[in-house]
């Protein structure tokens, strides 16, 4: 599958690295086409993987992937184009963190509202499926790095592309729990998790934590 | 030991229950005294168990539980006076929701402040603990009602407060594994869980589920 990733941080390089194993022809956008890190991660990668703008890499997608920090997330994407984006799904990978205040990040946007949904309501035209945001880069392409059970959620508007997520979560990266929260207000939930999240990793020095839920 | 319990939902009566069983001398307490609730509660209860109002239960506590709904905790503390709080562990089991939007509820106080530290501003001479506020009042003083591991949280400033509610939790209620989550402002995480709380009890229909943290 053709697969757009915006944002070439440690988020984005991680899943495109993981999805060009897995067969996928990825592009990866950067705000500026021809920066080092996309260059450098095109170089150390599998297959036909290549760089390109936000747009460029919106436009070569099937499947998108959000991977900007989630205080830019808006900017990016609007860069990167509605009409790119339209029908397609969009996974939101971004957590709304505002890190100016110090450890442990606040949000941008909590409580009655999520960036998730905020980017819903900007691109109707696309699926925004929210997932991943609850672990650290490397768990999302390989959650066996925390041992035990542990759990990934997605939730989201539209039921063929949660679908399409779900497949991709469990066949392509190794999740064998992905619990479905329901429409894109599950949002809310996967991002104010982040901050057990942050508090558990200054607790125990680690990103590889991660939420079973029990029941 | 003496315990006082603000609040005669569920919460306050199926702790006030558990705490008689264990042997302790508990006074619930109300905004008024005398209710049919609290009378009833008595009645059912082993021990020398007795009601109050919320002043008269939070003097006769060494350890007090505040139980009382979250966006009345703060007007129910005051009426229990900061004298009768003065030096005292103040468990704080409530919740900052708010239901007016419907189901599920938002947060009164969320991402830059909690509940519990708002409680320990206006009580600086009570040692604010907050816990058992993420899970259903049936499984804080019984967690084997969920299969399988999951976990409690404290936090709070005082070490020795702290220290005594972990005995409580571990040896008197059964929990297996307490994760303290460091100063009060630990809260936010314990609070803001409550949004993926409330999503999975939609989903799956039940109230009894809770987090364990892989890692």
């Amino acid at each position: 599958m053709r697969i757009g990733i915006l944002g070439t941080g440690v988020v984005g390089k991680t899943l495109g690295t993981k999805l060009a194993k897995l067969g996928n022809d990825v592009k990866m956008g950067s705000r500026k086409a021809g920066g080092e890190k996309a260059k450098t991660w095109v170089k150390g990668t599998s297959g036909k993987s290549s760089e390109g703008t936000f747009a460029e890499a919106a436009a070569h997608g099937e499947m998108v992937f959000n991977c900007t920090a989630g205080m830019a997330s808006l900017d990016a994407l609007y860069a990167a184009g509605a009409k790119n984006l339209e029908g397609k799904t969009l996974v939101d990978v971004s957590n709304p963190l505002d890190f100016s205040r110090g450890m442990p990040p606040t949000f941008s946007v909590p409580n009655t509202d999520s960036l998730a949904e905020q980017i819903q309501r900007a691109f109707p035209a696309a699926h925004v499926v929210k997932s991943l945001n609850t672990v650290t880069a490397a768990v999302m392409v390989d959650p066996s790095i925390i041992p035990g059970v542990h759990d990934m959620f997605v939730s989201g508007n539209d039921a063929k592309a949660k679908a399409q997520v779900i497949d991709l979560l469990k066949t392509g990266f190794g999740w064998k729990e992905v619990i479905d929260l329901g429409d894109i207000k599950g949002a809310r939930a996967q991002e104010m998790w982040l901050a057990l999240w942050a508090r558990l990793y200054m607790k125990f020095q680690t990103p590889n934590v991660n939420v079973h839920v029990a029941r």
